[in-house]
């Protein structure tokens, strides 16, 4: 029996999450539960499963045997041997620093959180022996291919559905309308992360988030397109051989197997794939050039320090004003760069600097959109 | 620094495992050789790789260095850490059942030898401790797939091309020649695994190799029609998670990656894979109906005993048939189903009962092909 702290779990991978859960009841328990402003499900979530802790952001009654903490007392919490941090932005930061240092296994879902503090989170969680288990699908895949072979790695290739616009003119993404972004032609997700994987700006999170995950080199890292989403990465080894994980697309594999890890459950309600009904399995070489903020993305984590932090807000403000129909799709990239371009960049910064960055960058932007007339 | 044996290197498998040997002079050293007809290579392998045992089944003159053996003698000898068994049909059974009493490393690419004799091979290599390393492509695949997973495997998903022949109509698999039935659309291989190819008593063999191998059950292995031979196989997981390896088809690499395990070596002479030029990976269901072959190894497979090797053997006569132009390619299948008809299995055979049940189907196939007027 494991025990489980699922930190946002109102959210799309937090319900997920409580799924999987719901399907091995004599395998996890869980212990605690923090969500966000969705407070009616939150409370639903807490008479459900009776965690002895939780948070929440906003007033909740919680009933007699729940007691409330803060986040980052549930994620290092004696009996909680799990953390899933599946918040969003840099909501999960501390709480998992927390996790980090008192050396729980930690199932990420969160991707700005290595994004913004990869160094921190990666050299305190070997100081404390804290497992970092992905559960993106790509990082996920990685993951898989990557049990039993820890050497002989020579590139990690993420795949990328190429999202909505792949194929579409520089003059169409202009005209591209909020609805439309949020049509991912083949996952379900939350607002944010649809937009980040229209503009490829989740592809180039990602692979930072690789980069500390697997302790890789940015040059060893290659993001290839593959419009079918079934195969979720490959690894490649030095003698040329590749490893693959293919799953249809579906979030609750990959939150299964960071939470039974190092087992595998046998999950009926889990879908099965049939190549043969499948038929065809596609690859093309990603257009750089179409995708702005992939490279915009690339280039901050090779730079490394507060850069990503920067991006990673500059982001998380610009689709913001997309989706308020402040600014247009097309804008998100430019306004992105415009902040990069304006940040002086701090190498090793601390927990307080890359909150400062973070800060920073998130006023900047709003004012260069205001200053452009955008919003 | 590995000390290796091997049997059969003057065949293609044998001529590819020198080839890796040659890569990587301070990683292997070939301490003794084996070859059948084609005395003239084998006498220059030994004068390339001065090996301190040689056997050759025809007369060879040996170097001052090189000391005559038997074949079983260089599989046991002391000095040798792994045995490449690159032999064909059953010369190699009783020199790898030697190297498995020494409890040697043994990269095995002679199908026939699990296919007859794989009870008494795998029980006495968990005795021995011996370990049985696959060469061919689709079981390096899945040795690769589950390194570091030896629970929770669901299934294991064999690929196939589908041979030369996928397509043809009954009529047409009646004319198919000797010169069609070698050109495989994916492999260069030898002239018996290329004629089995195409009549996929190749993938039935394999699958029965699987089953021993991997201690899997028949209903757990399942083949797929994949033309483009990149996937080389699949392991299906309890969760739904499918992993897959992939490379060019280059017999060097499963050489190699046996030779190496459980590291993997860097070599630029091996193809490196690039999925963007490859473009589209396809899968087709197979439709057992058009391959008699296969179905005749699957059912010998399952029903165990001397079956397989009757199966094998027949296999061998038929092929030879074929290929020496005195029955025609629909024949095979055909001359193989009579024999396995006339034959009273035994379970759980000595190696004698095996070996008599070779020499029983080979003398029944010829008598069969004969009074059928086939030749």
């Amino acid at each position: 029996m494991k025990n489980l702290a699922i930190l946002g779990s109102t959210g799309s991978i937090g319900k997920q999450t409580l799924d999987i859960v719901r399907s091995f009841p004599d395998k996890f328990r869980v212990v605690g539960l923090a969500g966000g402003k969705n407070t009616d499900l939150l409370a639903e979530q807490i008479s459900e499963f009776q965690p002895r802790l939780a948070y929440s952001s906003l007033k909740l009654t919680l009933p007699g045997k729940t007691r409330f903490s803060s986040m980052e007392e549930i994620a290092s919490h004696p009996e909680v041997d799990l953390v899933a941090i599946a918040t969003t932005g840099k909501t999960g930061l501390s709480p998992t620093l927390a996790a980090v240092r008192a050396g729980k296994s930690i199932a990420l879902a969160n991707k700005e959180i290595l994004v913004m503090a990869g160094e921190i989170i990666i050299t305190e969680a070997k100081q404390h022996r804290a497992k970092i288990l992905p559960i993106d699908s790509e990082h996920s895949a990685i993951w898989q291919c990557l049990r039993g072979e820890r050497v002989g790695v020579a590139r990690l290739i993420l795949t990328t559905s190429g999202g909505p616009f792949y194929h579409y003119s520089p003059s169409q993404l202009v005209r591209v309308t909020v609805e439309e972004s949020l049509q991912h032609p083949t996952w379900k997700m939350g607002k944010k992360v649809t937009v980040d994987s229209a503009t490829l700006m989740n592809k180039g999170l990602e692979t930072i988030e690789a980069h500390w995950l697997f302790a890789i080199s940015f040059e060893k890292i290659e993001i290839i397109i593959h419009p079918q989403s079934i195969i979720h990465s490959l690894v490649e080894f030095v003698d040329g051989s590749l490893k693959a994980q293919l799953s249809f697309p579906d979030m609750r594999l990959p939150i299964q197997y960071a939470l039974s890890y190092p087992k595998r459950l046998s999950n009926s309600t889990l879908p099965r794939i049939d190549l043969a009904k499948i038929k065809s399995l596609t690859f093309e070489t990603i257009d750089y050039a179409r995708f702005p903020c992939l490279e915009l993305a690339l280039d901050a984590g090779k730079k490394g320090g507060t850069y990503p932090t920067v991006l990673c807000a500059a982001d998380e403000i610009a689709t913001e004003l997309f989706l308020t129909r402040h600014i247009r799709f097309s804008d998100i990239p430019t306004i992105i760069a415009e902040t990069i371009g304006l940040h002086h960049g701090i190498a090793n910064p601390t927990l307080d600097e890359i909150l400062a960055a973070d800060a920073w960058a998130r006023e900047t932007t709003l004012k260069l959109a205001k200053r452009e007339s955008l919003c």
